[in-house]
């Protein structure tokens, strides 16, 4: 069985001969690679430069050996093309120019030629499909309105999201102009990466979390569910991950995703439950667990497979992206024993 | 039926004439009298100066008519009293002049004479019994150890307690001993508390949310349990506080807490069904619903109330801090429906 056969089948909870594993955030700061690039070139640079986002892209499939890459980009690029100004600060995360708290700022964005505003993105999924073997998988990638939203309303991400639910709470109007120029947007773009040639992908939802099940329903989940089912008229499978979301899990499952990723305050024996057989679940290893000594991670992905049971419609991965103080041999031994023992999940 | 017998019944799940309504921050920002004295007095010494933290402690009770007053302090006034240096930065929040890593930094840790070394709080609490009414109830409070740990091993708050996950993960023995040297100075510094006359204590564990049940059950309740039973002895009703901690929920059942305080992401309803009686329930308003019009703020107050549905040993309170941002009359109308409609939550 091929790499993208096995990853397109976990997705679509098909038979694999093993479940796929990759590691969100496995094109970073954890590896020295990564880093010697980064030396050299602000973090925007290394996104705009195709050559540069093609060779991080692969870096973590020739050095830690995943069994899918991932485009190497920010959830950010969309709210740049859409016309913000975007900077990363160091030690702080990415800022905009401005926040966007009125109409008229809201009418400034532009949303029709969103893909035209970022080549750079599909050229680089070019490139990476040209360097990467014909049967391996790539996956796009995109944050959802409500997370991308959080910052472009909060200037910055900071506050744990608060500026994007008093904007939803204090002006639901604009709000809700927000969400579906994002929405339209966020569709336009990832139809332009399938286009481009990416073989699944993930929608990011980060902030959705601090949401209560009541609010995520009405604030976050329709737009999500918009752009999903855009999708999924193209075949390409989808995968939802909300951090911190295990309180959401029931309504993802109304998402139209066909894969949830979780984290690891949801177990994987509940999710699956929960989910009785209607989507693929990604996860849900705590990256915090990569601090183990080998023995222990070898252990603790064990407990992860006896807590998944068996069954198909797994994909292995972390709960949360990679932190950057991981070892690269840690790295290696969550992904070598995941592959070695992953095929004991299946029945 | 007086204010403190409304408040110890509450925790004590008895029959009380209406559930009792307080909000964590309450002391805060969002008050312009707060503001006013925090323009010329930083944070700390605001905290160190029993008059001004007194007068703080009770803005909210004069202001906002709150039905129980908390007293102005930080969680982080334990390992300050311990030997670091605290120094709280503007848009950053707290931060220490070192990073406990390492068996020498731990060990030039004070942990016997904690109140000692902390007077000022205790000469707070004494003034504030003077000022308040005897009849009205005052809390104190402790960070959980660790989450106060999370602070110490970060040096600052800041990345999602990943230090101090990393510090348990690789470092065991050194965890235990911070968490031990910890739960020791706590329990001293909150039966100090109790001394000097508090009604009721809550135990903050912000940080423990970012774990999963398992490793919550290892490295976070235990010390919490310790310092709980402690407390129980001395007959203070205790509460027991997670942000993000709706994973945790059955977990923190066995914590020996009396109260125990929810966020948004977990509904009244499904905590009152899983602790079948076996502790009171705190919570769980979204302080950003706030933001919304007064007339909003009353129907989510009401819905909140229909979520509890009926029974004693209800605390209505948010499910997490009050925001900077809010405004007096909105938090007044928070409180003022609450006492007006709490009733109906009893039968």
């Amino acid at each position: 069985m091929n790499p993208k056969e096995r990853f397109l089948n976990a997705c679509r909870q098909k038979p694999v001969d093993r479940p796929p594993v990759w590691m969100m955030r496995q094109a970073g700061r954890y590896l020295p690679e990564y880093r010697a690039i980064r030396k050299n070139h602000p973090t925007l640079e290394m996104m705009k430069n195709p050559d540069i986002a093609c060779e991080i892209t692969l870096q973590p499939v020739d050095l830690v050996k995943v069994d899918a890459a991932i485009l190497y980009s920010d959830i950010l690029i969309v709210p740049e093309a859409m016309g913000l100004k975007l900077d990363f600060v160091k030690d702080h995360g990415p800022v905009f120019d401005q926040a966007v708290r009125s109409t008229e700022a809201l009418f400034r964005l532009n949303r029709r030629d969103v893909p035209e505003r970022c080549p750079f993105v599909f050229e680089t999924i070019k490139k990476i499909k040209q360097k990467l073997p014909q049967d391996f998988p790539l996956l796009g990638f995109a944050g959802a309105p409500f997370t991308v939203g959080a910052y472009m309303v909060g200037g910055d991400g900071s506050y744990e999201g608060n500026e994007i639910k008093k904007l939803a709470f204090q002006n639901r109007h604009l709000f809700r102009q927000l969400m579906e120029k994002l929405t339209h947007a966020t569709i336009d773009y990832l139809k332009a990466q399938v286009s481009a040639g990416v073989d699944a992908v993930q929608l990011f939802d980060t902030w959705a979390g601090t949401l209560n099940a009541q609010d995520y329903e009405e604030l976050a989940l329709p737009y999500t569910r918009e752009i999903l089912k855009a999708i999924n008229e193209t075949g390409t499978p989808t995968i939802l991950y909300i951090k911190g979301g295990s309180h959401l899990f029931s309504k993802m499952l109304q998402s139209q995703a066909q894969v949830i990723s979780i984290d690891w305050r949801l177990s994987l024996s509940e999710a699956k439950q929960m989910a009785q057989g209607s989507v693929a679940i990604q996860g849900n290893f705590d990256p915090a667990h990569l601090y183990l000594p080998i023995p222990k991670i070898e252990e603790a992905v064990r407990k992860m497979f006896e807590d998944w049971g068996t069954g198909p419609g797994y994909i292995i991965n972390l709960g949360h992206g990679i932190t950057p103080d991981v070892s690269v041999e840690n790295a290696k031994a969550f992904i070598d024993y995941a592959k070695q023992h992953g095929a004991t999940t299946l029945s």
